[in-house]
């Protein structure tokens, strides 16, 4: 990628922790005022928000700003780094959920209120203490979010188009996570519903809906059926779904130096994944029966996920998910070069959607 | 109570459920053209918030709006009522973490989806099914009251100070049930500490804010340290604690099928009230060794339960409780008779003290 693309990113990355920063560090003010005892909350929020996350959401909310033809203010990088709030929520809850045990390397939210209940010895169960923090803490950092978007100083017109987005995003988002849930208690592997989650989760969550907050609030007069949120769906749809695609691959296959998850994570999971629905559908059957013996089997050793990996590749899925994220790649970048988009943007979108597609964490 | 503000009361509450009724299709409308695999989860939410509920904080934020002296219109009710679908997340989210199994009387919802997972025969563990469903159905109800509120069709005026009163509400609230969790975790009871967390979680969340909102509603230009907010600060914070300290001798007290809990859940659940904490300081010490043996143990029967709550209304705690419960009520009704407060507004208010103190469930 281009340097100066690069370092406009690593500009975004920093002014979208510097606002983050300095909003923890007055609710942790206001929060310590009200009992001691929420200075753990403070450090383990501060701690999952400040050290690693991709930014992807407001990276891509910011790209949605300079596709109007403008540029954010810190006012404006204020507004978008809430979504990093909104994430967090997802995160907490979703590692809760699933029974994960890590995140970016680095015990869940639950596991770490798990071992402060044993390190301080305290009363009842340290896995129902883990478990309610991380609900608490999820909700915590979801209202957060709304209270700091609230907070960034934007215009009235900006603020009310921004909010309509953002309720509509978050409504998706909550839909997808149900769906994905559910999913897991499905008989079969289905390559349609996986695709119909991945469109939900991430590509309205991640990509689409970031996209259109940054364009709201960059110009909030225009129609939410109009041009530009039009071809930013255009681009941001099928990249949420490359993306998600990658996420598959990255479960499986992903370096867990990198990925801060175990190695084939997603195996011991058995989790429904567009990926494994196609490897089920072209897998031989005794090949198939194999696969579904050991999906979700959280005891997989190293050398087990090793051979399902092969097992994997060989049914020819592994080329198609690439293929397929591809295709999807190359409809998202000639959306990005769409005259609806102000000529600065381009790169700034074509240099993000690289970086989606083509990550290794 | 008069039977006129009887009547008025049930009126407010009539409204407010025709609100809720008339979001909560549009939301069905919505996600069901999502996936139909959504139908559930609006199911259980409209049964969550269509059938029953004291719908307290609605009242108080009527109220509120009242003593501020003007009349809700619908668009108000609309925005007030958003604070069910808030509790709803409070509640679904508290049964979780708490692992209680009934809510006024059915199945709570990580429960309820237990046995969806099992009556459909659907893979995987039924308990996670459950508590995931529990968690995003939560998440869902805290969205939708942001979203609800956002759309009521309130002024911008309005609007905004409501969001500025709603936010801080939403942070108590998180706040204080983090604190009650983890209150839970200590070695010892302390009468300070649970009246710290009564404060939070009702005095503020479930009173003073909701009449704050109101007023705010109705009055946007006033100042957050006015008269009028002070005023209702002054009738809502002691009668809070008093609304807690009821729910503190209903819990061991209460008739179960009034209360739709099970008899002496809180002795089961070893809940560290006031009431409890009041209790083991008042006990001789054979007395506060048979509680504290007890208090917290799931199985206890029925039996054991009466033998506990002669033991508790012999220390004099109960008799103490509902000293303090009249204190704290005069006090409020001394401020709702404040000249701050609308003429008209000061008998719904001292109705509403009477509802929340003298109460069955």
């Amino acid at each position: 990628m281009d340097k100066e693309l690069t370092s406009s990113i690593e500009k975004v990355r920093s002014a979208v922790k510097e606002e983050l920063t300095h909003y923890l560090a007055e609710q942790r003010d206001y929060l310590t005022s009200i009992a001691s005892e929420l200075i753990p909350v403070c450090d383990a929020l501060e701690d999952y928000l400040l050290e690693g996350g991709k930014r992807l959401r407001p990276l891509f909310a910011y790209a949605g700003f300079m596709a109007a033809g403008a540029t954010p203010t810190r006012t404006d990088i204020r507004a978008m780094a809430s979504l990093e709030l909104l994430q967090a929520c997802a995160l907490i809850h979703d590692d809760l959920m699933d029974g994960s045990d890590t995140r970016r390397g680095k015990p869940a939210i639950h596991r770490h209120f798990e071992s402060l209940h044993r390190q301080g010895s305290m009363s009842g169960v340290p896995e129902q203490f883990g478990a309610a923090a991380a609900v608490l803490l999820g909700d915590l950092a979801l209202v957060w979010s709304d209270h700091m978007l609230h907070n960034a100083g934007l215009s009235h017109e900006s603020l009310m188009a921004a909010l309509r987005i953002h309720d509509e995003m978050r409504i998706e988002l909550m839909a997808g996570q149900y769906l994905d849930v559910r999913e897991a208690g499905e008989k079969e592997f289905s390559v349609e519903r996986s695709l119909r989650i991945a469109r939900y989760k991430s590509g309205k969550y991640t990509i689409e809906r970031p996209l259109h907050l940054g364009a709201v609030i960059a110009s909030p007069a225009q129609s939410e059926h109009g041009q530009l949120l039009n071809v930013l769906s255009a681009y941001g749809l099928p990249l949420g779904e490359a993306f998600q695609l990658r996420d598959d691959l990255l479960g499986i296959f992903g370096d867990p130096t990198v990925t801060g998850k175990p190695a084939g994570d997603d195996l011991r999971e058995g989790k429904r994944t567009v990926l494994m629905a196609m490897t089920l559908e072209k897998a031989s059957a005794p090949a198939r029966r194999e696969l579904q013996r050991d999906l979700g089997n959280p005891t997989l050793t190293v050398q087990r996920i090793e051979e399902l990996r092969t097992i994997i590749t060989e049914t020819g899925a592994v080329a198609e998910v690439e293929k397929l994220i591809e295709g999807l790649a190359t409809e998202s970048k000639i959306a990005a070069q769409s005259s609806a988009i102000a000529a600065d943007a381009q790169p700034f979108l074509l240099a993000l959607a690289d970086s989606a597609i083509r990550r290794s964490h």
